[in-house]
């Protein structure tokens, strides 16, 4: 089967967005066995209906993304619809979800919202959960011409909508078009901890050595993560993973997709534990990973930040002769700072981090990048790392909430904060 | 001139790299007034001869990044020499660059890197500043057939050598060919506080009308913002930019690429103000974008997490019965915890949000999407608002922020918090 993917967009060529969804959509489409044989970006307008038709002549299955939104340049729909020769009809279900969709918001649906509801006869709407444009899947044999022996899915181009409906509404008719993706299997192996070639050079070589078997290895850089993608047969990928486990121990942090800051909350969950957070330099990242979990509420009651000395001391108890001492970025403030934060929310863990973001305030003994995370957890010695992390702000903040989020995990795990 | 882009990578269709060097290469080309027609990204190997040969037949101008390496898949130097009928000979200057490179790292160019130094006849080498791969330029008019035409950008893949080789070698070629690229301009107003369709029913009939003038329309998403993007002639884009400034008044929040946080803290640094956050549902992603931005310790010294009841009331002075009387979330509460966040941070603003994010514990009268933005600023009523972001977790979060940001900049300009 060959797959072939187009996304439109003017924010794309220009640049003004980075074409996100190609690689998410590659990924998903690899993990069926998939591979893109050819990816095409266009601006809005016209020019979809010319790689629309050039796609269909030589793939079998064409994804298109974008323009299915309400403004003048989103054709998409109209475009597949003349391609194939087929009537748009306006789809009754989809009207009642646009009337519902704006209802809830106090507005009627307008004109330009009402083509979203226009269906090409024989398609099959994929709904939209996060948004008003639905998708469309129409299936090889509709229509006229070479384009009828394709099949074509029309997604919308935002992620949070665009993903969803991959997951729920594509992949399953995927895997009916694609027998063999039943059989075939892909398992991700979360890390954090060890920089992507620190990680290559552990597993890359034993790995790579199951190629005859079938296996086929991949790495994906999330945030902060690396993750090991292995396909292939069943057994094989089972027993390759069983190494990397062996092999990884405490660095593989989640199998089955969850980010850290998932796995983090549901191992509080189940024990009944709280934490509190104490930040600085990350200025409530870890607060906000952390209440980017459903159920987060079970877990954090409070978090402060506290950029300044003086907030440091007023809100954690954190003694001022010790930041005077040792100065804000040090063991002792952040030891300070994570026990303060738990004893005030009387939570189980107080997790501290204080650090220095850039891109000013650096000294050579304590360059920027500098980071030290801290955690107090009842009943436990208070412990700390120091870290570093050059490079862009936020990239220093999102590698510092990392660590600090899973020195927390390491300690419900019970397994050394330093294995790695 | 016709601008296509062809990226070659296996890595990219699987997509195990995110193709950021598109998104750049699209701001880039778009800054000299060279709009990308067309896009296309393929595996390494073979196919990248077919692509190529398309792309010389419909553009002007062809930048292939990719295929320049050591490795057998690494065959972009051949194929287009081989398209336009030209033969490939050693360089001496880049074998002395190969030469240095290895020599400098103890190690000797081997028979792979080797290939390195091919050039087609007539070419023109891109010195690489970072790496062993040069880049290469192919004028019109070398070489046979119709590709002969055609001006070739050939561009190694990893970002850190091209983005210097395109900034130092390939833009000042390309204004040689592009006279007018010094006429054109682009301008981007950002804008916040309406959704895409309402912005579109706004201003586009009155700016489409400007088409035969020149102007270029476009709109770009992002989090939680509209861009309005303006291009064309220089003097017909400033005419357009100022209607559009009257038309959206205080929608427009910056026109110089800025987002909302820097915009904030600019603001409040100009007149050397204070900010405390206090947050439930958005978990400290308010607080988290205002230290996104360098220099954040200038206005924001501290902020709280107060996730739960017993935090409202033990951090921010909420009294306890205010909260069983209205519950946590409302309006009375969230002028509270404005205020209390103020007065116990000694702030200039006290910026304060609580709602529920879902997907539990909404009710009829407060569903799920229902959060309460409330401000606090020395000498002034304490204000709040009502506001309804249904949707996904973290959707509702960041629109949330957006929404308390927003507030807190209308306060800073002394413009209406209401004006839409």
């Amino acid at each position: 089967m060959r797959v072939e993917l187009i996304n439109t967009g003017t924010e794309l060529v220009l640049g003004d967005t980075v074409n996100t969804n190609a690689a998410w959509l590659g990924q998903r489409l690899a993990g069926l066995g998939l591979a893109v044989a050819r990816q095409t970006v266009v601006p809005d307008g016209a020019v979809i209906a010319e790689v629309l038709a050039e796609a269909a002549a030589r793939a079998d299955i064409v994804v298109v993304t974008g323009g299915l939104g309400p403004t003048n340049d989103d054709i998409t729909r109209e475009v597949t619809a003349q391609l194939l020769g087929l009537e748009l009809q306006e789809s009754a279900a989809v009207m009642e979800h646009l009337d519902a969709y704006f209802r809830q918001r106090g507005r009627t649906v307008n004109a330009a919202t009402r083509r979203q509801a226009m269906v090409p006869e024989g398609g099959v709407v994929l709904p939209n959960r996060q948004g008003t444009a639905p998708g469309l899947y129409l299936a090889a044999g509709l229509g006229t011409g070479r384009a009828a022996d394709c099949h074509f899915f029309l997604l919308p181009g935002p992620p949070r909508e665009l993903k969803p409906m991959m997951e729920q509404e594509v992949e399953p008719l995927l895997c009916r078009l694609v027998p063999a993706a039943g059989t075939r299997v892909v398992r991700y192996l979360k890390t954090t901890g060890l920089g992507e070639s620190d990680l290559v050079d552990r597993i890359q070589a034993d790995l790579e050595a199951r190629a005859d078997q079938g296996l086929e290895l991949g790495y994906c850089l999330g945030r902060g993560d690396v993750d090991v993608r292995l396909a292939g047969p069943a057994e094989v990928v089972e027993e390759a993973a069983e190494w990397v486990r062996q092999r990884l121990g405490p660095l593989v942090f989640s199998e089955d997709r969850r980010v850290l800051e998932e796995v983090v909350v549901d191992l509080l969950r189940e024990r009944g534990q709280w934490v509190a957070t104490a930040e600085s330099c990350t200025g409530g990242l870890i607060a906000c990973r952390i209440t980017d979990v459903s159920g987060a509420s079970a877990v954090l009651g409070r978090g402060w930040v506290t950029y300044s000395n003086e907030a440091k001391t007023a809100e954690l108890g954190v003694p001022a002769d010790l930041i005077s001492l040792h100065g804000a970025v040090s063991a002792e403030v952040v030891q300070a700072m994570a026990e303060g934060a738990r004893q005030m929310a009387d939570a189980d863990h107080g997790l501290a981090v204080t650090g220095i973001a850039g891109p000013t305030g650096g000294t050579e003994e304590k360059p920027v990048g500098t980071v030290f995370v801290g955690l107090a957890s009842r009943g436990e010695p208070v412990c700390s790392a120091k870290l570093f992390f050059p490079g862009a702000r936020d990239r220093f903040k999102l590698l510092t909430s990392q660590a600090a989020l899973d020195m927390l995990r390491r300690r419900l795990l019970g397994v050394s904060l330093n294995e790695i």
